[in-house]
């Protein structure tokens, strides 16, 4: 039986005193249904930016709670479909950006997707639809859903889609699990602060490892692992994502830590999430054939 | 006729009062025989660290005079070769590398290239031939191969291996190209601040471009283009690769500055060259779909 969480529930921050909306058992599939990260309040490209309710971007559709689910456990998210509609909207602000100090009106554009492609003006672009919030209660205190942290969050992970994994770390009973801000597409780092935002649904399958968890979420694809970090500016991001990468190095090859980091500078590629939401987010991607999942569990 | 230049000819910095050491046409095929980044001086695992003397490091082979080459001119290199010895040697030291604060000993390790992989105790690790130091004089002064800029120099991509074109601005006559550190194998970032260092040969056709040239270093590949910047901080790289990016989308579609945005939101990557030189490099990676090598001259 396939569970499925209506968009009429949603969170604007994780915590661990969210009311679970729905309950699943390690194995489930469950569906989210999500609405797009401006909470559907874009309808027309003459939507004045200034009538936006802030309050109400980045829903996250949820909690779910995972049974069996502990602190110290990670929540282990089979990525196995990606639903959109076929209306998206991109909108660009003054402040907001990787260019944010460039002089520039606001601006919402409709992109719809058309026999394959994405358009955009008479640009056929190929969609790669992904998730942009996935994450649990964090330990403590609330995190709003636009922001990120070794909770998840707001990671904008263009490789986040369709036959991904997600590792989460649990940091309350039952995980917490919410899901928002899909993208029919977006480019490594995100630059403009939007992607082609849309609504639609998300289905996952859920499990539960026992009594480990990895310091930071871990993204599982066919060929490799990638690390995900957060930090004020890029380079903290980065400075954390090769320090976990040799940490994981270390223990996959019983190496000190001279050796790991040698190692690393070879195998590991040190990528970029996203530039733009309160926190910048970085990757280090390392190739399966030179570690296991176990050696990214840090407990 | 190909025109060898020998590794006897090494520069330590680029700069417009180099005296160049041989000359070529447009077209002209040229090989530059390369020694490793650290001069050749870590003959032994055992080398002392305090021994390797650091005037001698980073050498590049040259510089190439090409003749018709101007002041707002492009040269174009083609990378058409790189054979390296089967020899490669990696070190960290105590305060280099993103991990720079760790406690830590300096190591000097040797690699192998045997059957096809360059070994590491006993993992095998996939050759990835590339150039990590590729420059022209800048503009005025000098500037230490060990660093980059709008010149190239040591930019240590990944990406820049045998079958892509590097375009570099020319600021003066003759251009002055020269080539050196060549890694056998290097992930994004080059985590520890080196990589697998290797002595060998790249063979390189040049061209000029006549009175236009990009604001920064362009590296083509098969399918895409990439914008390679530098910046004392990571967000500072990237923050003038998405600005670029942005102006040549622009130009290619006609856009005003805030749709231009939105499509490099969607469609550029934002990468990570190395961010363990004086200055890290990244770069933005558009495909040709989008842009043409028209789009990317300035001027």
């Amino acid at each position: 039986m396939v569970i499925r969480i209506s968009s009429k529930h949603v969170i604007y921050s994780f915590s661990p005193l969210n009311k679970p909306v729905a309950y699943a058992k390690p194995k489930d599939i469950i569906v989210f249904e999500t609405i797009d990260a401006l909470g559907g309040q874009a309808k027309s490209e003459e939507t004045p930016i200034d009538v936006i309710d802030w309050s109400r971007v980045n829903p996250a559709t949820g909690p779910l709670f995972v049974e069996t689910a502990e602190p110290g456990d990670t929540l282990v998210v089979d990525i196995l479909d990606i639903k959109t509609d076929d209306k998206a909207v991109i909108l660009v602000a003054p402040g907001y950006g990787v260019l944010h100090d460039k002089q520039f009106s606001p601006r919402i554009k409709l992109l719809y997707y058309e026999k394959d492609f994405v358009k955009f003006n008479s640009l056929d672009i190929e969609p790669k639809p992904m998730i942009g919030v996935i994450g649990v209660a964090p330990e403590e205190g609330e995190v709003a859903t636009g922001s990120l942290g070794v909770h998840g969050g707001n990671m904008d992970i263009a490789l986040l889609g369709r036959g991904s994994r997600l590792y989460l770390p649990v940091f309350t009973r039952g995980a917490l699990l919410a899901i928002g801000d899909l993208h029919l597409v977006q480019g490594d780092g995100e630059l403009c602060v939007s992607a082609a935002e849309v609504s639609g649904e998300v289905t996952v399958r859920v499990d539960i490892v026992k009594n480990k968890k990895p310091k930071y979420p871990i993204l599982e694809l066919n060929d490799k692992y990638a690390i995900l970090t957060h930090g004020k500016t890029l380079d903290e991001a980065v400075y954390r994502a090769s320090e976990a990468a040799v940490e994981a190095l270390m223990k996959a090859h019983s190496l000190v830590f001279e050796e790991a980091y040698m190692l690393a500078s070879l195998v590991v590629d040190l990528r970029i999430n996203q530039v733009v939401d309160p926190f910048k987010g970085a990757r280090a991607e390392i190739p399966k054939k030179y570690i296991s999942i176990e050696d990214l569990f840090s407990q």
